[in-house]
C-alpha cells in the first residue's frame, strides 16, 4: 500500500471515520485514499477554518477525533484559529497538512512554509513523517495523542512523497495515555477547604460538565452548602429542564470580582482558577480574592471522575442538588430585540437540541433564556477566535445525524466562516442557523463606552459599525444552497423558528435588531 | 500622548496613511487613535485575511507600505495566508498586532496565544513592544524594516497597555536599509555568460518587472541574442501593447524542462532560479539543465536597477528589445468558455487596468490572451495561499483611486476572501470582479489525469467538484452591497464587461463556463 492509503486505514482502525477536507495538489493521493476507503466518510469544506472548526464540533459531541485534511502552510494557516479554538476546548483531533515532497522543501517555492512550524504556534503535539515506512506508526501514534488527556490537536505533516511511496501495511491503534489520578491527599484538603465553614465554591470545567460528573458536583455543592461556578467558556455543557443550573462568572472584571468578593475558599475541577477575558486599565487578571483559599483538586489531565466520586463520597453526598423547576419566559410580542428572539428560541427549543453558539452580546441572553428549556447540549466559542459558531455546528450535525442543532451567531463573527453553509447544504445537515444582525461590532460599542472612548471621536463608527453596506444574510445563505428567511418582529421569528424546529436540513433565519 | 496615538503619528510620520483593520477589544485604544489622527485612513474589513491581502495590493501598487491592525493570536492566523503571501511577493506591509496587557499573559484565557511565534513562522521581523516608552521607535523601525529592501512584512505586537499608558512623542521615520550593489565582477560574470556563444536567458523578477528595469532588462536581451524569462510569480508585471513580452516557464515540470532544455547560460537578477511550483513522482525540483551555467547578478535584496543598468553599459546595449505588436483575439460568440471570456477581456481591458488574477486553470488563458491588450499592470498569486485575488484587487483601488482595477478569480479560490466584497462596496472602489464559475477545483481534476487516479474511484468527486450545491456568486455578491450579473453566453458577457469597464463602483460578473 502507498502511504496514503496506510495512512487512511490506519486512521479507520483507530476509530476514526469522518475526515473534514479542503485538499490541494500535495494532498491529491491522500484525497483519493480518502475516497476509495470504505470506513472513511470525507466531508469537503470550501475553507479550512470550516474544516477545523467542524472537527472540534465533532469532537464535542462524540468524546472522539475527526481527521482533517489542509493544503501545505497556507491551508494550516487558514485553519489555526479553529486549531487554537479546538485546543482551548481540548477537543481531539487528528490535523493533517500536506506538504511538499521532502527534497523539493529546499527551494523557495510560493507554497514553502515552516509548516510544523505555524502548527506548534497552537497544536500541542506535531510529527513530520520523515519516511513513508514510519507513516503508520506515526499515524497511530497521532491519534492516541489526540485521544489524549485532555483532548488535543495532533497535527501530521505529510510530504507528498510519504503519501505516494510503498509504506508497508497499516498500524493498531495505541492505547491512549490514561488520565492521572487524584491523591489522597489532594481529596482530604478539598474535603477540609468545602467543610472549614469559610464561604467556598466548587468550579467546575471540562468534562465535568457532562451528566454523571456533573451531578456528582451537584451533590458535593448540596452537601457542602458550596456554590456551584462553570468555569469560563465550556466546551460542552448539558443542561436545561432537570439539569443542575450553573452559576457562570459576569464577562466584566468588576462585576465577576463582586460575584465572588465573599468566597474564602475554591476547589477547582477540570479547570484552573477563573480569569477575566480581557484586563483593562486598573482592572482585569485573577478573579477570586486574595484572601481566599485556592484548592486544585484536578487539573484537565486528571481523572475528573474519579475524583469527584472520591471527593463525594468523603462528604458522604448522596443527595442530589435540588434541581429548580425554572419557568420559561412569556412569549413576546412586537419589534424584535435579542431579548425577544431568546426567549423565543428558550420556549420552542426542542429536547436534545445542540446549541452552538457565538452570539457575543446577545448570547448572554440566549444562555440565561433557555436555562429552564427542555434539555440540550451547549456548545461555546472556547478561545476567542470568531467564526467558531458555524463551524462548530456543522460538525456536531455531522457526529449526531439524529439530533437538532441550533446555531446562535452575532452578525460580525458569522462572516468569518460563512463559507460552513455551502458544506451545511453539501451535507445537508440539520442546522437551524439563527443571526443576530445588529449590524456592528457590538462588543466593542459595550467597551468604548466603559472605557469612556464613544466621545473621542465622531467617525469611529467606520471601524464599530458595520451597517455600510447592509449584509444580507439571505441572499448570503442561498448563494450556498441554504434556504434563508428575515424577522423583523417577535411573531414572525416565533413563527419561522419553529418551523425551523420541526423541519429538517439547513436553514437561516436572520434577525433584525 | 498615549502609546495607541504615538504608534499612529509615528505611522504617519513615516509615509503611511491607510490601515487595513479589523480590531477587537485589545485594540480598542489604536482604533480610536486611528480614527482621529487626520493623516490616517482605516479602512474596516470582516476577515483578517482581507486587510492582510489588501494591504500587499497596496504595497505592490505604491511600493510603499500600508498599515494592517489585527485582534490577538486568532486575529493575526486568519490573517496569516495573505501575510505568507505578501512575503513571497516581498510587499512592504507595518502589521500591528494587539494582544493582552503584559500583566495578562501569563493566564490561560481564551485569547492568549503566542502572538509573536504566529507572527515568526511567516514573517522576517517580529517585534514585541515592552515597554510604551519604546512604542515610537519600535514603530518607525518597523516601518524602516518594511521599506526593505526587499519589501517585508513587519509585525509589531502591541500589549493593550502599551497601547493605552503614556508614551511620550511620536519617533522621526527611520532610513531604510540601502540596497546591495553589484560587484563589477558579478557583471563581468554575466557580460562573459551572455557572450560567449552558447544559448542563453536572462532571468529576471521582483521590482526588474517595472518599466525602466524592464527596459534594460530588454535592451540587454536584444544586443546578446539571450531569451528574456520572468521568473515564476511575479508581484507585479506591467506589460501590455508597447511593452516588452516577457516569456513565462510553463507551470509543469516536463512543460518547462523542455522550454529550457537547450540553455547552457542562465543569468539571475532579482529572482532565485527556476523551480517548479510542485515535485511530483519522476519530476519536478529545479528546472535548468544541469549543465548550464548559472550567474546570481543580484538577488531580491540587491540594487537590480543599478545592476541592470551596469550590464546593459558594459555590453554597450544601446536598442531597445523590438516590442511586437500583437494581435489581439477574435471577439467570440456563442457558449462561454474561458478562452472565450479571456479573449473579451482581451478586447475590451481599458488603458491603465490593474489586474488582480487568481483564475488558476482560467488564469493562464487570461495571461496569453492579453498579451497585445492596452498597457496595463498584472498582480499574481505570489505564494499559492488561495484568495489573495479579491484582497489583493481591494487594496491596489485604495492605492491608486484613478485606475480601473480588474480582478480575475476562480470560484474556488473566490470563496476563501469572499468577504473582500464587503469592503469593495463600503469605500465604493473600482473593481469589476470575474468569477470563472467552472464549479469545481479544476487544477485537481487536471493532476488525477496527470497521475492516472481519475480513474481511481467514481466518488472522488465529492472532494473535487463543487457543484452541489452550486454557488451564486450573484447573490453572494449581492449580499455584500456588490451589484452583480451572470453570463452564460460570449454576447451576454462581452455587453456586462464592457458596461462595467465604463463604469465605476465596484461590480462583479459571474462566469458560467
Amino acid at each position: 500500500m502507498i502511504g496514503a492509503d496506510v495512512m487512511v486505514e490506519t486512521l479507520v482502525r483507530s476509530n476514526i471515520n469522518v475526515c473534514f477536507a479542503n485538499p490541494g495538489t500535495s494532498e491529491i493521493h491522500t484525497t483519493v485514499a480518502l475516497e476509495r476507503s470504505p470506513g472513511m466518510r470525507p466531508v469537503l469544506t470550501l475553507f479550512e477554518a470550516v474544516a477545523t472548526g467542524a472537527a472540534d464540533g465533532y469532537a464535542r459531541m462524540t468524546g472522539s477525533p475527526a481527521a482533517v485534511l489542509l493544503h501545505q502552510g497556507p491551508g494550516l494557516a487558514n485553519g489555526l484559529t479553529n486549531i487554537h479554538n479546538a485546543t482551548k476546548a481540548k477537543s481531539p483531533i487528528v490535523n493533517i497538512v500536506g506538504g511538499h515532497t521532502r527534497q523539493h522543501r529546499q527551494y523557495d517555492t510560493p507554497l514553502q512554509a515552516d509548516i510544523a512550524g505555524i502548527a506548534g504556534t497552537v497544536c500541542p503535539w506535531v510529527r513530520e513523517v520523515t519516511d513513508p515506512k514510519k507513516i503508520a506508526t506515526d499515524t497511530a501514534e497521532a491519534a492516541a495523542v489526540a485521544n489524549g488527556p485532555p483532548g488535543q490537536v495532533a497535527t501530521l505533516v505529510v510530504p507528498s512523497d510519504c503519501a505516494w511511496a510503498e509504506a508497508g501495511e497499516p498500524a493498531e491503534p495505541l492505547p491512549a495515555r490514561l488520565r492521572s489520578e487524584v491523591s489522597q491527599g489532594l481529596v482530604e484538603a478539598a474535603v477540609k477547604a468545602l467543610t472549614c465553614g469559610e464561604p467556598a465554591a466548587l468550579f467546575v470545567g471540562g468534562t465535568v460538565l457532562l451528566d454523571q460528573s456533573l451531578a456528582a458536583a451537584g451533590r458535593i455543592a448540596h452537601s457542602t452548602g458550596a456554590r456551584l461556578f462553570g468555569a469560563g467558556f465550556f466546551a460542552r455543557l448539558q443542561r436545561g429542564a432537570g439539569r443542575l443550573n450553573l452559576e457562570r462568572l459576569p464577562y466584566f472584571p468588576e462585576d465577576a470580582e463582586a460575584t465572588v468578593a465573599n468566597l474564602r475558599q475554591a476547589v477547582m475541577v477540570g479547570c484552573t482558577e477563573p480569569v477575566t477575558f480581557f484586563a483593562y486599565p486598573n482592572s482585569g487578571g485573577l478573579v477570586l480574592p486574595n484572601d481566599c483559599s485556592r484548592t486544585f483538586l484536578a487539573g484537565p489531565d486528571a481523572n475528573v471522575a474519579a475524583a469527584l466520586a472520591a471527593l463525594s463520597e468523603a462528604l458522604e453526598a448522596t443527595d442530589d442538588m435540588a434541581v429548580l423547576d425554572l419557568p420559561l419566559p412569556e412569549a413576546p410580542t412586537g419589534n424584535l430585540t435579542a431579548e425577544k428572539a431568546a426567549a423565543i428560541i428558550a420556549l420552542d427549543l426542542p429536547e436534545g437540541t445542540i446549541v452552538s453558539e457565538e452570539g457575543i452580546t446577545a448570547g448572554f441572553e440566549c444562555f440565561n433564556k433557555t436555562v429552564g428549556s427542555a434539555p440540550h447540549d451547549w456548545l461555546f466559542i472556547t478561545g476567542g477566535g470568531l467564526g467558531q459558531g458555524l463551524t462548530a455546528a456543522t460538525g456536531a450535525a455531522i457526529a449526531c445525524p439524529d439530533r437538532k442543532v441550533l446555531c446562535l451567531h452575532g452578525d460580525g463573527g458569522a462572516m468569518y466562516t460563512c463559507q460552513a453553509l455551502w458544506t451545511q447544504a453539501r451535507e445537508n445537515l440539520d442546522i437551524t442557523t439563527v443571526i443576530f444582525a445588529n449590524r456592528s461590532y457590538a462588543i466593542l460599542e459595550v467597551e468604548l463606552q466603559r472605557l469612556g472612548l464613544n466621545q473621542v471621536s465622531k467617525e469611529l463608527d467606520s471601524l464599530v459599525s458595520i451597517d455600510n453596506p447592509t449584509l444580507d444574510f439571505v441572499k448570503l445563505a442561498e448563494s450556498m444552497g441554504v434556504e434563508a428567511m428575515r424577522a423583523t418582529t417577535a411573531e414572525e421569528f416565533r413563527d419561522q423558528f419553529s418551523n425551523c424546529m420541526n423541519r429538517g436540513g439547513p436553514q437561516l433565519i436572520e434577525v433584525i435588531l
